[in-house]
């Protein structure tokens, strides 16, 4: 069974038991640092194409500390964690079923905590499988798309589909290759660079949130912030000079405009601007209808080279840690 | 008429006029910078307490280039600017009311392009009334409240009202004499920094999110993010060293320990924390089920006394710019 029918089946499913609450009223999307970024375009997707279903997003521990009112057996509640192993995330899947919730765990591994403490499960990342159109993005935003399609309707549907089914997967490959040799000059460049802005917008403001945290914080140990591009003029554009790297990230889609606005003024005013434009990196081979929501899975790559080569010429491998894994915290 | 009975008559009117429309279904936060965290309480509350309430937050131009398809007569659409100049935020009140939703404008300026582009108006903030208690932040959960009061019922109301009544003006103005020493003091020490992390949970991380962009970028021209106590874990620990200054907001209420686990390892690991504590800020005189829900009016005030010591040691006035103000942008 593909990822696609399987997930199409879930939501039937999902949908079916709920219906004896009064029908699928609430989603919460709960999840820790990376894989919070992963749900994060589901979000922004959910927000925008869903007209009846309540939507919020959690760090998994504000969840498990700050029970929602409306958690109950009309509520889905979607946990998200690679590995499985997160305790918050498992915690908070243990809270959703308690209070009735259904909860839908996408995670790699099936002997896991966050497996164990889910109604249903999908296994993401896997093997063969292990593209990224089965990325924790890609999972949660096939399980949004479905959600909606199978409640209201999701007229973009058949793009949707068409992109997961296999041109992220060439969009993304194609972005690598594309910007390599780019990055390997640029981490030349800003070797000894200690702070990154990471600027997005839309679905990207998780990839932006993602390069900031893990990529930059946690695997380069360099100071960072995800900045929406929104945001930008309404304070912390005031830091831009020209010394202070920013990293743009430039989406397709409907808040283009908006990042171009921050594209416009950190031209004119910093000297260390870098600028992924999902145009370049070949989200245009997806249909203009849905791209945007792609875009955070092809800068995700484009930016996670930047980072290799940073820690190449840093020689501070992506894989070293000062405090995970090697403590209780 | 108090602020409190016309947010009341407010929320009745905007109820009955939903009725024509099958009921009010959404409710949208929309905002910039400031104002976005000024909301950010708001939408916490809503997100905890409201069971039927859909509810999303989003920065003014991304509302407008991504109308949500849930936007319309059966929505409320909450716009906030104290100068009611923001010229995003206007155009997202536009937006609304070109949809057929209501729109309830939160401004000082009853003569502003947001009131204007409104079909209701709280103005907050003026003259006698510019307490904390008719800050944005205070004016937004009143709405929140009632709007959660008024279509389900909200236990905690009455405890809700007595903390807006008086107790939190009383409780900033104390949190501001009682920090103002310590923070001279630490302005001094920290003369010299030029990153802050703010981290903050809950409710609070509004206040977070404020100091970051607010008072370090915008007015301090300092490098500085916002970070979830929840997610510090998960990524952003990894640059905590003995060099790197962290501002920990240790809220009182449900997600306090968080906060705590946060300020455990801070504590083990950076020689430079700053914590401001709710509960020595003097929250305490609020009932202990809503007090969560006021802490960043306290946060705001007390962080805001330790960049105002700064600016003053740093030669710094707050109030200048390089860009806003300057030029076209």
């Amino acid at each position: 069974m593909t990822m696609q029918q399987q997930v199409k089946e879930l939501v039937a499913s999902v949908l079916q038991k709920a219906e004896a609450a009064g029908g699928l009223k609430s989603v919460y999307l709960v999840a820790c640092g990376g894989s919070y970024a992963g749900l994060y375009p589901a979000r922004y997707f959910l927000d925008a194409e869903s007209t009846c279903l309540r939507v919020a997003q959690y760090t998994s521990n504000e969840f498990v500390h700050v029970v929602p009112k409306g958690l109950g057996p009309n509520s889905l509640v979607i946990t998200c964690s690679f590995s499985g192993a997160t305790p918050e995330t498992a915690e908070a899947g243990r809270v959703g079923l308690e209070h009735g919730a259904q909860v839908t765990a996408l995670t790699a591994r099936e002997d896991s905590p966050v497996a164990r403490n889910s109604s249903r499960q999908i296994f993401f990342g896997l093997g063969q499988e292990a593209r990224p159109s089965s990325s924790s993005i890609c999972t949660a935003l096939r399980l949004a798309a479905e959600l909606v399609q199978q409640t209201e309707g999701f007229p973009c549907y058949a793009a949707f589909q068409d992109a997961l089914e296999d041109k992220i997967d060439m969009a993304v490959s194609r972005a690598r290759a594309h910007v390599t040799r780019r990055m390997e000059k640029l981490a030349q460049k800003y070797q000894d660079e200690s702070l990154y802005y990471v600027v997005g917008s839309g679905a990207s403001w998780g990839a932006a949130y993602c390069q900031a945290i893990c990529m930059f914080m946690e695997m380069g140990w360099l100071q960072s912030s995800a900045v929406h591009s929104g945001e930008y003029f309404h304070g912390p554009f005031e830091v831009t000079d020209q010394e202070t790297p920013f990293l743009l990230l430039l989406s397709e889609g409907r808040t283009r405009p908006l990042d171009e606005r921050a594209q416009r003024f950190l031209e004119k005013f910093s000297k260390k601007l870098i600028v992924l434009d999902a145009k370049e990196l070949g989200v245009s081979v997806i249909d203009k209808s849905v791209a945007e929501y792609f875009c955070p899975v092809v800068f995700g790559e484009a930016a996670r080279v930047f980072s290799e080569e940073l820690a190449k010429v840093r020689k501070h491998p992506l894989n070293i840690r000062r405090y995970m894994w090697q403590m209780e915290y």
